[in-house]
């Protein structure tokens, strides 16, 4: 059934997580798979580079059809360090990052670091999905999300996605068969609300650990991917790493005097 | 000549930086100045969050029109402190972030600190602008870009940008009588290539520290930000937080079968 690709996996929940066996069960079928991810968890690094710090690269696993390195970066930096290092002559064929243990959906995609490595393959033109079960619950079953994964997986090999565009998936936390289906979907509009817990140290002084709730801006919106989670679909959204507004940027070159 | 607004600063360079008290000397006529900005350099941070470990916030300095304080993470966790623990019942009118020290045209968007703290204060609805002075140069002369910045912030003022949308401004580090204008320009296409240098540490294992050449995709492209600053102009380029591409959502939901 290997369909004989070079497949780039990657996450930002770190090599030991659940969601990254889940993702390499998930992918084995389809190629040979190396893994570069990082050491430890690097949620909410987006597309974030480690600079100004060297990097370390170790070999975890390697057999028949899959090696697995630990990077000491963030998820963008693993996507280099395979690009740099491990893929020498070759171009993977397909990046796949995830599966993320929590939602991506609406500005969350903003932060993510899963969805950060998905957008370095598409900056080097390799075609990537990042995928993301919408639960925190640390019991989580990836089931779920390897089933719809490979179904969007075929269709994704089939008529692949545009240059300078990757995918980002979300699916709810639901039985395989209470998914309602699969929709195309934009990135919802939203906040975060009550981000900081403060307390104070047995010194005296204030520290303040992020946490936050979700709040969101447009309930009420057809075709947001945060909506169409709520509502038991998975959801794909078409990101693309040119983010310029161009219809913004000929309002303001014909009314600003510079 | 005070505007009388309520300025929010920061950077990715870190609360000691030469671009940041220029920024701060390039805003002191608009109004009263609250920075809150990293105590170390974060550059290549994107919009990064800390998850997982506790912030610190420090103030520095608190005189007529002006508040400084030290945060300890990134540059978007700067802008969630500033309006949790600082703006409590009122926003910033602006958020500037910069002065930074290098280029952030073309995907240097992508990783850029700077740039993430501006889609943050944009998430928040704050009117965002993000500065860079285009060079490495430690000894740079950042007065070409506080009067390139003053005539732009001008502008800002009197005709604003869109919600959801934050400019990010690159200069030229030349003289101000040597810059050719201001351009309106759109992300450029460009990779970074010899990204790594492998070394030996003295325990025979390899590290790796980020450097890279940019190679520049467009190089004959009208209307890229990273060929108008080398042509000698300084660029605006509107960037957007909603980074769905609609077109392709059309275009995969009609082709696809789900």
């Amino acid at each position: 059934m290997s369909t004989g690709k070079k497949i780039l996996i990657t996450n930002d929940d770190g090599v030991k997580s659940k969601g990254i066996s889940a993702l390499i069960e998930m992918m084995r079928p389809y190629g040979e798979l190396t893994v570069v991810a990082p050491f430890e968890a690097q949620s909410g690094m987006s597309a974030a580079l480690t600079i100004g710090k060297p990097l370390r690269l170790t070999e975890l696993r390697n057999e028949e059809g899959l090696k697995v390195f630990a990077c000491s970066g963030t998820p963008a930096d693993c996507v280099k360090m395979a690009m740099n290092q491990l893929f020498l002559n070759e171009m993977p064929d397909l990046l796949v990052s995830g599966i993320n243990h929590g939602s991506n959906a609406s500005i969350a995609s903003l932060y993510s670091g899963t969805l950060g490595a998905a957008s370095e393959g598409t900056v080097y033109g390799i075609p990537s999905i990042g995928f993301s079960l919408c639960t925190h619950n640390p019991s989580a079953d990836f089931s779920t999300a390897v089933h719809f994964g490979r179904k969007i997986l075929e269709q994704f090999l089939k008529e692949p996605v545009k240059p300078n565009i990757y995918l980002n998936v979300n699916i709810p936390a639901i039985e395989i068969d209470e998914v309602k289906g699969i929709k195309f979907s934009h990135q919802g509009k939203g906040q975060w609300i009550k981000e900081f817990e403060a307390r104070t140290d047995p010194y005296g002084f204030n520290y303040y650990w992020m946490t936050g709730e979700f709040y969101n801006l447009e309930p009420d919106e057809v075709g947001s991917d945060y909506n169409a989670v709520e509502e038991g679909y998975v959801s794909i959204v078409p990101h693309k790493i040119d983010t310029t507004d161009y219809q913004e940027l000929k309002r303001l070159e014909s009314i600003w005097k510079l």
